[in-house]
């Protein structure tokens, strides 16, 4: 059996990670629908809104668009998507409270359970490019029991860019190694290594859906793996 | 009976308002004064030391001193007065633990109660001088149920500088009067009223121990006046 590694703070993806962004937007989408009479295929509404974030995420990186809250980048893809899939007649409290869809997602069966777990061991937090508000406000739906929520919005940088991770690293007043990234994702754990934090990679094989491709393995420098947070609890001593 | 102010969350100032830091740091100089057979006023130091917390902001603010977090001033005032109370041969580790007594401050007897009720209606968050680290770790010590940590720190700029609670008001991404700084002290509810926050004045009278001279009553201003975190849910309807 491999040692626990010695951290003091786990931090945490979200969006995949921690909750099931894919089934709660999707069935979001088809209540806003069905109270329209609107037919269509709202896993795909929920992958083309999902699209939107990371290529928004892209053009604020590069300085296409100014600085803005995970919000804002829904807010302008669903402006995009609204017509293409009949729901072009949305009012405006409508698409507020529709874009607020992000904030009511639905952890992994096993979430709330691990994370439980791991609070009484270690300090639990977010470190997710969703904003602090989208954050705090999904803690409460979802039952997520945080100890603090940090964001790439204190950072004022999104991740993969470094400055996201020293900032969380910098809060939290630990040497980075002694924080370790939770996460579904490879590209987000590499970026945590290069600010020298511990990592652990989690496996969700259904983030995408049944055509997706999640990451399934690690290159092996992660330094631990677990199949979910009740295993990654385990792994973790707690 | 008044009407329940229309606000979404509630942040807190803590070191008096939610923890008695007085009587906290006052046990714990003793027993670190007990185990070197020192004797001393520790109540006296306690205030000693808080003084510097005082003075050592107010250098950062007028930029005779750098940006640190609160951890930094505790750390150099803590310097200063070891030594007049017999205490100057501590070595750095024990230092550096000493310095963490403020992480662990016990909360008053009807905050956890009070915040737990008013959880269930409302956001709560810190809204403190203290950095982050302090605010999380005094949190897990305390048992104190925040949904997020919000602090000077993220802002750069202690209270009361408008922009401390103008970056709270940012985060939880909510109208100003929506959110509602909780205080002991009418200086910092008078800056939270510059930003345009709601403001609720809880008494604390013991803060300052026998010889101290609390803020008693509101000056007409300020929207709910409560006796404690209890009489706060109640009048909050939580």
């Amino acid at each position: 059996m491999s040692s626990v590694p010695n951290v003091g703070a786990l931090v945490f993806d979200v969006f995949g990670t921690v909750v099931d962004w894919r089934t709660s937007v999707t069935r979001q989408a088809a209540e806003v629908a069905k109270a329209r009479g609107v037919a269509g295929d709202w896993a795909r509404f929920a992958d083309d809104w999902r699209a939107g974030y990371r290529g928004g995420m892209e053009k604020v990186t590069k300085g296409e668009w100014p600085w803005m809250k995970v919000d804002a980048i829904h807010r302008r893809r669903l402006e995009e998507i609204l017509p293409k899939y009949g729901l072009g007649d949305l009012g405006e409290a409508e698409r507020s409270e529709f874009n607020k869809a992000w904030h009511r997602l639905d952890p992994w069966p096993d979430s709330v359970e691990g994370l439980t777990r791991l609070k009484k061991r270690y300090i639990i937090g977010t470190l997710s490019n969703g904003n602090v508000s989208l954050l705090t406000n999904m803690a409460k739906h979802a039952g997520l029991p945080w100890d603090c929520i940090l964001s790439a919005e204190l950072a004022g940088h999104f991740k993969r860019d470094i400055r996201a991770y020293q900032k969380a690293v910098e809060l939290l007043d630990l040497p980075a190694e002694q924080v370790m990234l939770v996460a579904a994702h490879m590209s987000d754990l590499k970026g945590a290594q290069k600010a020298g934090l511990s990592t652990a990679l989690v496996i969700r094989p259904d983030e995408y859906g049944p055509d997706g491709a999640p990451d399934l393995e690690s290159d092996g420098t992660i330094d631990v793996v677990a199949s979910d947070f009740v295993d990654l609890a385990a792994k973790m001593g707690a």
